[in-house]
């Protein structure tokens, strides 16, 4: 029976654990070399444990996710909301996590039997799209992905672009409308500031502070609660042809359009992958959210490119941390 | 003493022809491995001619820089201001010549004693400042040309990106205010519609139009013919402290910011090279764009950042054509 077992092990499919750490919870999976999800958990995080206890967590759910397997993951990687360096998996700064400067790479080495990678989750996210989602086979791809904040990832000549200090492709920070309201960042009139789904709460709660008339069918969910008002909220009542909040969906259309335009003017894909909570909502709109980018955009970059949803919404984030743990550990895979 | 100038020859550089063809002149430059020009002639262009008359011209440039020397070119670069194939030198539009689908690289090799090499003229202006101007040794970088109007190339991980359609780095074409004046190309408020010479001639112009007796100092100069207000002549008044010109370019100065905290968030470079006429004329204002893209510009990239000007002036088109041609052709040289 041992021998049957290990003859089937010869063919078996080589996999990794994924694990993608946000600051409300812990998804982990159990990922194939297909990028296919064998088995997934997830857990809530305990962020007043601190990074000791998150990785105490993290080796909870690797156990489970390894538990009865005759072999090992080839590797984990993890993906983190935050900034971390190129190599070596160190945390500059993970605000959701409330994390400054934290090694987490190495912490993760030390107390894990298995060899352990640390990236960007937005990165993780694009690189599981380009690998097995919607930007297969694309060797010049940019990801979008709007969903509370925006964040990016360019992927140019077949290369993911890191930039000299790794955050290549914040496109949530390009400039919108330099007269713009602030954004959460330094500056004012940010992408993320106009078209984000902060940005679409901010506008609904001041709309509907200053015309609580207008704003009636949002302002009844809420019980008159306009700090309930969320940005999901919005765009569901727009879908469903709520004037005001109509209105405030297609500005934001518009917003979404103009950093497109940016985008294709300034990178060039050959494809743009829009991703995100706040595009999953809007998913209806991408084919007239393609055509205008078309009319904007400088005509050699404009007449090609083609823009989609993403394919694998919120399982990209620890299909890619897996992926790029085995491409890491295993460099004859992909 | 043959044999004396043959020792000499030994020891010699080695050189080819650099060309910056554009709509007015074409200048071509005799330059060595170092990026050091040893000579160069200028004629004006004769557009009516059309491409072959135009290779005609080029002919007589290069036949001139090679007079009386006994070693060829290792290759001739021709920098084109137009939209540029990445291999093979096709032009797909060049305004500034009437030209549209022109296989120029074919055309001067059928027609031309040496190899030649067509490219893009911002990337060879931006390849002479990396490889021998104010980008030296940086991987990361970003140039950025202000003139009539506003050319970028992105260089990154040591490798100038070229994108799906050889068009990536378009900055001139970022939307800055997607509610702005209309661009040349199809979009508005494009950072090109907002801060390039065009730009600042429709500022003053429309602004001398509406309030003749703010704008008397610039229309002094031109005998109060709106339509021959300059770019350069409003920066020139705007640093005499003509306050109608300087609230313009106050304004453009604005703009230029909003563009390159785009640039840095977006594209993460080391360095950021300023070149062109306009830019030429705000040199002394580089040190507070500086210091205002690095206030608004996301920490991590923003603080490692520098922003300084071009070195090469006028001469990196002709220098990074040469370079260009001389790497293409002596893959063993840079």
């Amino acid at each position: 029976m041992t021998s049957g077992i290990q003859g089937m092990q010869g063919i078996a499919k080589k996999w990794s654990i994924g694990i993608d750490l946000g600051g409300t919870k812990i998804n982990g999976a159990r990922v194939d070399e297909t990028g296919t999800i064998i088995e997934s958990k997830k857990v809530k995080t305990n962020i007043k444990s601190g990074p000791k206890g998150i990785i105490h967590q993290i080796n909870e759910l690797v156990d489970q996710l390894c538990a009865g397997k005759e072999d090992a993951p080839l590797g984990v990687g993890v993906g983190v909301a935050g900034l971390v360096s190129e190599t070596g998996g160190f945390i500059y700064f993970a605000p959701n996590l409330q994390w400054d400067d934290v090694p987490f790479e190495d912490m993760l080495e030390e107390n894990m039997p298995h060899d352990a990678f640390v990236l960007n989750d937005v990165r993780a996210a694009a690189y599981a799209e380009w690998q097995v989602g919607a930007g297969r086979h694309f060797n010049d791809l940019v990801c979008v992905f709007i969903g509370t904040g925006i964040g990016g990832c360019v992927i140019s000549d077949g290369k993911l672009i890191a930039g000299a200090n790794n955050s290549f492709g914040e496109l949530g920070h390009m400039t919108l409308d330099i007269d713009g309201p602030p954004c959460h960042c330094k500056n004012t009139g940010c992408f993320e500031a106009l078209a984000s789904g902060w940005a679409i709460e901010r506008e609904a709660r001041t709309g509907a502070a200053a015309n609580a008339e207008s704003a009636h069918l949002l302002l009844q969910q809420v019980d008159g609660h306009l700090d309930q008002i969320t940005g999901k909220m919005v765009i569901q009542a727009a879908n469903g042809g709520d004037p005001f909040s109509l209105a405030i969906i297609d500005r934001v259309q518009l917003s979404i359009v103009g950093g497109l335009t940016s985008v294709v003017n300034g990178f060039n894909p050959a494809k743009i992958i829009l991703g995100g909570g706040i595009m999953e909502g809007l998913q209806k709109r991408i084919p007239s959210i393609e055509e205008q980018v078309k009319e904007r955009a400088l005509d050699i970059a404009g007449e090609t490119v083609k823009i989609t949803g993403a394919s694998l919404q919120n399982n990209a984030g620890v299909i890619g941390a897996a992926l790029f743990a085995m491409k890491k550990f295993n460099e004859t895979i992909l």
